[in-house]
């Protein structure tokens, strides 16, 4: 049971309500993000491409998660998720499962706060992101993506060592954490009309669909994933959670079976629709984030601008924006991809 | 008589200064480029890395300007030159050579401006900035840069048809525009005990070193070259202009032969030093930068960073300026040299 796990965190008015109805955050928790992240994340840029807006045929702004602390937007919602421990729980430390990014923002995050933190890994998670992991001092736990269950080995950790599991999208303070990315985006460029968002668990997206609806009534909110694994396309066009096999796809950070539950209730009110992109899409959108705005995305991280250049029609003559979610890719494995 | 070239766009006052002394622009020259280029230039941003710094020992600033328009920081001397035409040369048009970023700025600045624009390239260019500068509609003649030169090709370009010759470096609007990027990086860092800029012809560093002077006196100025090519610094060395062959470096940008007569000028006078890097350290240069800063830099664009690497002892526990001067690279030769 989900709730019993945020109960530790957020005692027993939390627990009740998970009981009784999904409670999701809203954008005050996101604005309540933004004041405990301000100065510890980085506000990232926005860039902008002429060639890319002639190709796209509208104005298209980037918001560069990619040159986030550790490399992608997930430092905001392990931040703020921290942050907010208490006394007891930061003794005794913090414990996460993650296919990379959650797990280095954790580790960071911890890190910066003196909190021990303990991170599981998939076995076959890229070596630069188990290296960063290690190098923010968090302690590795690996584990095989396609027989064990990373949630049942972070539960158990948690309960042997008294650790708190932050899980890494389905939780009201990672998803205002999340969310505090695309605030930044309008406050910079103002209203859009379209937003398009990697989508793996649904906490960037989620967050993102706070901050659009408080600061960008009218935008429509795209989510993207990858076609190998399109789970939450199935679950916002039939109404409820489709789980999946772990989807065979480039895009390891979007490699998750479900949507959260939190993730969900908001993705399903507020999401406009849920597209997909190839591999191949993603390695010719990688190639044209390189040439034109000259920046390393990794593989989930280009999902939105994948999309995006598929919409042409729908997007003619609009202002779009899109969250370029991370940079984390092994360098060889880049070299590789933009090869060919 | 590289005079007489100047002559076209100077009038005699500045013929009859090229020939009794060299009249080099200086810090009041940046600031009128810094109101021209301004709105239009972008104002790249400033980077930074704890991963590097952690490795240098030093607090390491990176001015971006490899996110410049058209990739490189060619565009601020252009735009300032060839806003400064006359109604009769706007109407004639303008001639540059350039083994490739120079000849995209005088293309893109000259479409902005309205003027025509005829670009002599090197027939071995890369095919991105040959494409590019074709797109942004200047008329490219090709040449031979190991058997002909393109200075005696642009000349009489300019004297055929009456087009004003603006050269890649060695003139006083084109090192005050270049001079922009520094003035906006102390501006934004304020003082700063070194900066470090790639030298070819010497514009940038020329540029760089008015704004250092005006900005942060004692801040040391160090250009950097290809160690195949190292005309620069044996040119400050022995206080003259020394000629070499067109050197074989991946640092295509800083092919250079000689230094100007007017960026000699100012190096002569300003520069603290000028050091080398040889290929393989630009190349673990690029892929630090990508796997790090998540940008693409050009081999030339490298030149500061490498040379950084190898003054550890000199520049610990000091503030560090780098200038990245360009990210325009093609796609295949990027992953050819990030996969080593």
């Amino acid at each position: 049971m989900g709730a019993r796990i945020y109960s530790r965190a957020f005692g027993l008015r939390w627990w009740l309500g998970a009981v009784l109805m999904v409670v999701v955050p809203g954008y005050g928790d996101v604005v309540g993000a933004a004041a405990r992240v301000g100065g510890v994340a980085h506000r990232t840029p926005v860039l902008r491409s002429r060639r890319v807006d002639g190709e796209v045929g509208a104005e298209v702004v980037f918001k560069c998660e990619n040159f986030q602390r550790m490399g992608a937007f997930k430092f905001r919602g392990a931040f703020n998720a921290l942050s907010q421990f208490s006394a007891e729980q930061r003794r005794a430390g913090v414990v996460a499962y993650s296919s990379g990014n959650h797990a280095q923002a954790i580790a960071l995050a911890a890190q910066l706060l003196g909190i021990p933190a303990t991170i599981v890994m998939p076995a076959d998670a890229p070596a630069m992101k188990v290296a960063a992991t290690k190098g923010y001092g968090g302690e590795v736990v690996v584990f095989d993506r396609y027989t064990e269950d990373r949630e049942e080995i972070g539960r158990a950790l948690a309960e042997e060592r008294g650790l708190t599991l932050i899980p890494p999208y389905d939780h009201p303070h990672i998803i205002a954490g999340q969310g505090t990315a695309a605030k930044e985006l309008f406050e910079e460029v103002g209203e859009l009309d379209a937003l398009f968002v990697p989508v793996g668990g649904g906490g960037l997206i989620s967050g993102s669909a706070l901050s659009a609806r408080a600061l960008a009534p009218a935008c429509e909110i795209y989510g993207v994933e990858p076609e190998a694994g399109n789970d939450g396309q199935q679950s916002l066009r039939q109404g409820s959670i489709v789980h999946i096999e772990t989807p065979n796809t480039i895009a390891d950070g979007a490699q998750t079976q479900h949507l959260g539950v939190y993730t969900f209730e908001i993705i399903r009110r507020e999401v406009t629709d849920i597209l997909t992109a190839t591999d191949a899409e993603l390695v010719d959108a990688m190639r044209t984030l390189a040439a034109t705005l000259k920046i390393v995305v990794e593989p989930t991280g280009c999902l939105g601008f994948a999309a995006v250049r598929k919409l042409p029609d729908h997007l003619r003559g609009k202002r779009v924006g899109v969250i370029l979610s991370g940079g984390n890719v092994d360098m060889d494995r880049f070299a590789a991809l933009l090869a060919g």
